[in-house]
């Protein structure tokens, strides 16, 4: 029989979990799957910890969520097409669910599927080799509860462990002497730490978005974000100020590009994550810039270099849960026969390379979220992954972005339309600003 | 020609490389030799980093040492006996350096064995097989610099990668909705972050001791200290207490044992580290508690279910650089052939078993000091490391615990005499608790 390993149990694995199930439940004869997950709990970036640098077994930790988090995107533009929130939650809700909300439904379509014993939790792949002499995968791995190693053999292997859980980390002049504290936001957990607070924040992209308004809401003194090439350019509020490059700190005296300085408390590394895989050697290892197009992916899924690895949700992404579905229903599809790789190299290239440039000719961000609705529109139709309105989603994030451009402290109040059961969400009992409480009951209390 | 594989380059993997150089600098043949050192420059915990968690190639941080760090022994009990303080630094010094002075001493050893070129830095290892076909080793390491793998076969590997960098971290209820930073003492850095804080730390082993005092002596508010069993007892200061064990914390109130609260800011988890080789499978990975004899460890350093792999510095440690080195000697030797390993699992566990016992049976930590003198006495005893006064090393860790007995903030004010040299430590220029400044040129200076 088949075999087939999965490594994480997070949104991509939870979805590939979900894509076999499927076709089992339409009488079709799956492979054998193993699942291993190193924390104890499933659902990836979305399982909550409070722990920061290593886990209680002394493994990196995966999360990079923080309490009071609230989706920054529309819900409307990550639905399921299969499960929507409605047949989720009962009704409709609101269109920027908290973490917890998210989390609940995504495990509330996994634990309606019953794929939960197809999971090892606690266990972390050490290493995968590939044999080509069998054909196989070995796939070795480190039960932490037990404390001791698994290797078996698969067919195949799907690597879903996603990238955005090991920070890129940058060093400045002075931080080996800075009187504070100097994090990265992959370990940010509670804003209430930085009330009163004058933060640094260096990035321009979500985490810097998000932390800093977090850390706003929650009454830091003054936010000041430090860009690289240019600044977001939202409206801020009066003590939030965006400047150039940081070029050194002296005890707690930020100097930047402009020459004006700041004092500041401490520093949160806003800078990006990296594409991390230290469990494989160098003929399976993805190597790729956050973006996308990736490298060395047909269809951005099939490992170019050994058609029976795949790669799930590792594209810089718009487009999440319902990009991940369609991946995994695509891979199931490969792995079953019915859809076919190109026998050669040269050929899986071409289609990274077709992919790469296409995307680079994008005028804008608009352009971008159309790009990868295409692409996912493009893996879903060779599959039964129900199909959506998909031009209709790329809407929601287009309102989204405008929305946010209008007011970046209130574009959570707003309310899309699902694109899977057209009904509208209801506009939320509290704006973001004045909701410092972030429980799902508090979400889904009328 | 024989090949040994060392992993680490820190104060053991460098007393081994030393070892090496000693024995060829008097004409005796040694073997080719690879040390992997996963971080950028050698000294182990005594190569300070900013980073906390993971580092800039998103791999764990081995550094656990802080800012304004000084011994928390005195000098005179780690002093290499075949390179003392006065040959490095042209003059004898006070007896508890800071982190800086003591990296610059265990540099200065090395720098002048000239055994740089022999380590392979940014490079971690991932992975270390045993074939009984061959009688060798495969060590795979990942250079983060180039971003590919080697793969190498050596007759030895030595394990010395230390045991105080991977954080065992306990949860408490409560913990995932604390309204503040909680950390581990590995990711403690700058006591200056905690000025005016009220602070939790939990545990009363040296960690706790020295995080507790440094930010007391920084400005810390107030300093709380949790134990499980028995508090530490020194005659701390005013604004310090010592409570029972923590059983939750809701808000900032953190509630102990015996029902009385406090407000807290920020929690440090000082509860030790583990011995943790995610690079070695079941038949070569050390299981071991946190104590003088070890577990599996033939004369404490060969492992007993495969005598061509050894493990330095996996025990709890009174003496620590000397003990190294004794036991780098000692295992420079069994691979050279002069010193002879029993040839049976049995005999090789009787040793085990014999230091379990004799640990066991010691009534109090002078014993244990005495214990583990002895150990490095009878390693030392069987090389040509040089010999020194061990009664007399003893007898500066006795003095150093009266010390501390009477004056915990006051006990570094203290001078002992070199075992090595036979002078007697000067007085440092400022007392302990009013030095804020931890520079080696602040030390040096008369």
């Amino acid at each position: 029989m088949t075999r087939v390993a999965i490594v994480g149990a997070g949104p991509s694995g939870l979805a590939q979990l979900r894509a076999f199930q499927s076709a089992k439940s339409k009488g079709k004869e799956i492979p054998e799957i193993v699942c291993y997950e190193k924390q104890s709990d499933w659902g990836g970036l979305w399982n909550y910890t409070w722990r920061t640098g290593l886990d209680e077994h002394g493994e990196p930790v995966h999360c990079s969520m923080y309490r009071y988090l609230w989706s920054n995107g529309p819900k409307e533009g990550l639905e399921f097409a299969d499960y929507s929130f409605e047949e989720h939650f009962g009704k409709q809700i609101a269109s920027y669910p908290p973490r917890a909300v998210l989390w609940d439904y995504i495990k509330g379509r996994v634990e309606k599927a019953g794929v939960r014993d197809l999971i090892r939790f606690n266990s972390i792949v050490r290493r995968i080799t590939w044999d080509e002499e069998t054909d196989l995968f070995t796939v070795i791995a480190h039960d932490r509860k037990a404390d001791t190693e698994s290797s078996e053999t698969f067919d195949h292997v799907i690597i879903a462990t996603g990238h955005f859980s090991v920070p890129n980390a940058p060093e400045f002049p002075g931080f080996d002497t800075f009187n504070g504290r100097i994090l990265h936001a992959h370990d940010f957990r509670d804003a209430r730490e930085f009330i009163d607070k004058d933060l640094l924040l260096i990035g321009t992209s979500y985490s810097a978005e998000d932390i800093g308004s977090q850390c706003w809401k929650y009454g830091a003194r003054s936010i000041t974000v430090s860009h690289r090439t240019a600044p977001m350019g939202f409206k801020w509020p009066d003590n939030w100020k965006e400047v150039p490059l940081l070029q050194k700190v002296e005890g707690n005296t930020a100097t930047f590009a402009d020459g004006n300085t700041a004092r500041v408390d401490a520093i949160i590394l806003c800078t990006g994550y990296q594409h991390h895989f230290p469990f494989l050697p160098d003929d399976l290892r993805l190597k790729t810039a956050n973006r996308l197009a990736t490298a060395d992916l047909w269809k951005g899924v099939v490992w170019v270099h050994n058609p029976k690895l795949f790669y799930l949700g590792m594209q810089d992404q718009w487009y999440t849960f319902n990009m991940f579905d369609a991946q995994a229903w695509y891979v199931r599809d490969i792995i079953a026969g019915t859809i076919h790789v190109p026998d050669s190299v040269e050929k899986r290239l071409a289609d990274v390379t077709a992919r790469v440039e296409a995307e680079d000719a994008l005028p804008d961000d608009f352009a971008a979220i159309a790009y990868q609705g295409a692409y996912v529109q493009e893996l879903i139709a060779e599959t039964d992954y129900p199909s959506f309105d998909i031009e209709g989603s790329d809407q929601a994030f287009f309102e989204w972005k405008k929305h946010k451009k209008e007011d970046i402290m209130g574009f959570r109040n707003h309310s899309y339309r699902s694109v899977m059961t057209g009904s509208m969400a209801p506009a939320h009992h509290t704006p973001w600003k004045d909701a410092l409480e972030d429980s799902l009951e508090s979400y889904l209390r009328d």
